[in-house]
């Protein structure tokens, strides 16, 4: 299973008008940033699933018992978003344990958030049942082409946004971003993800061959906590040979910190991530290689940047 | 003392890989955002700064005794990062009471902070006295034609960057950030001016006819708290008969509220009260009317966002 680049520019004329299209913005003669943070409800999440879900309003898929989702995260959030203004039910399943902020915050996006289980596993499992049940569609959190395809509008948007890059740095979860940029425009620019150290679902499932179940942790699992790499992301991945980089704790809070003391910008800290294999010297670029760093989301308690 | 246009053009070329060149984010059919919080030193002030001191470099007034100013707040920013990037000393003077974590950031920039009396009117005499008797060069933080003209340099990127608005609102405090901008694209925008009832000074100099002390106060104070319209912007906004608009601390905070719910832009209370207009309907655009909202500070405590 893979996601092609006509998929990506088809997912662009289906959202256009439903995501905003996230400025850049140029920090050095080498280094850009693309602000996604400032995409709606703070993560590029959106992209997927709206294109998820109007693809599926084409094909008939989507009825008016709208979509459900599995996750307490940006994922969450960004189905919760799009249905709401498809004017179609959210359901989201997240565990018993998920945060009395995440989930008011889902209900304020009018969405039916359902507590269900210890971990995210069984969350997942009622969702899908759920699913099969009421006939409401299924919206996968990074692995499903749509959802894929959907990312990868970024990477198009870098294109008419940049006269030349090199390359761009991105954080990896379950790889839905990646894989979409790569397939966007892996044929244009070097595409390299970055992982915490403590998540590394992209770096294992290339030294196995497959994706693999890793233990996840750190300050970064609440946006780059999945378990496991999508199979899209892997495909890609290894039709595009894309590097993997590893980046510990402390670089992606101090990338995290210099963002904020730098740029203003307010990150969470897996949107520090691909910023941390710069700031950290894990990645280090060529004399002149431009390089982006995508800045994926910004759903982070501000209290802590001080 | 006015500012011209060509003037501002000149600035926009002296200042030139100086300062950030900062995007904007379409949020609406009609509505943009200019995000200059992202500016170096997080606001709009090193603009003005660079061209000031540069403009002095060349006709000799800026030595190597370096530059003073009274600022505890952007405007000091803005005078301790150009020094360091021009290689001169700077010197802040601040009242005694300005707050440590302000000292300290300005300390950071490697500026000789010089505390003094308890108000800021005698922090202000004692760098006019200083920069006398050292030959430093005096920076005023909003009423010399360089420092207006270089603010200006923002206004001149709106139209690179935006193919057509007809409005730019922009919050005054001393009023060189709206001087500027009326000085370069005044005739072909509309320039509104939106402040803090509690900080009225340009909406008092228009109804008195010159600039007048005004009382402020009110939670915009920091950044938008000068006592009194700067001659240069009172000449401007005359001669380009720029309208003022008042917003009560309420819509302010709800604006500034609105910025991170919606847009993740952390913002200081005065950069969010040009935007305060819109939200709160004081500002009624017409239909069709393409507005640019200039978002100019993020040196704020994110911890009060939660």
């Amino acid at each position: 299973m893979t996601v092609t680049r006509e998929q990506v520019e088809e997912a662009a004329v289906r959202i256009s008008g439903r995501v905003r299209r996230t400025p850049v913005l140029r920090v050095s003669a080498t280094v850009t940033f693309k602000l996604e943070l400032l995409q709606h409800v703070g993560s590029f999440k959106p992209r997927g699933m709206f294109n998820r879900l109007l693809a599926a309003k084409e094909d008939g898929s989507l009825t008016g018992v709208g979509a459900v989702t599995a996750s307490g995260g940006n994922a969450g959030l960004a189905v919760a978003y799009a249905a709401r203004e498809l004017g179609v039910p959210a359901r989201i399943f997240v565990p018993e344990s998920a945060p009395a902020a995440k989930v008011a915050r889902l209900r304020t996006l009018e969405a039916d958030v359902v507590q269900v289980g210890t971990e995210y596993a069984e969350a997942y499992a009622a969702a899908v049942v759920a699913s099969e049940e009421s006939g409401a569609l299924f919206a996968h959190a990074y692995d499903q082409p749509e959802v894929v395809a959907g990312q990868g509008t970024l990477g198009l948007e870098l294109l008419e946004e940049i006269d030349r890059f090199d390359t761009v740095l991105v954080a990896v979860g379950g790889g839905g971003l990646i894989a979409g940029i790569a397939a966007a425009i892996g044929d244009r620019a070097k595409v390299v993800g970055v992982e915490p150290e403590l998540a590394p679902t992209l770096t294992r499932a290339l030294e196995a061959g497959q994706p693999v179940d890793v233990q996840v942790g750190g300050v970064a699992a609440d946006s780059l906590g999945a378990r496991r790499i999508g199979e899209i992301a892997f495909q890609v991945a290894g039709a595009q040979g894309i590097e993997s980089l590893l980046v510990d704790d402390a670089a992606i809070v101090a990338a995290r910190e210099e963002l904020w003391r730098e740029y203003r910008l307010a990150v969470e800290h897996g949107a520090a991530t691909g910023y941390a294999a710069l700031t950290s010297g894990v990645y280090k670029p060529a004399t002149d290689e431009r390089v982006v760093v995508v800045i994926c989301g910004a759903n982070t308690d501000p209290s802590t940047l001080t």
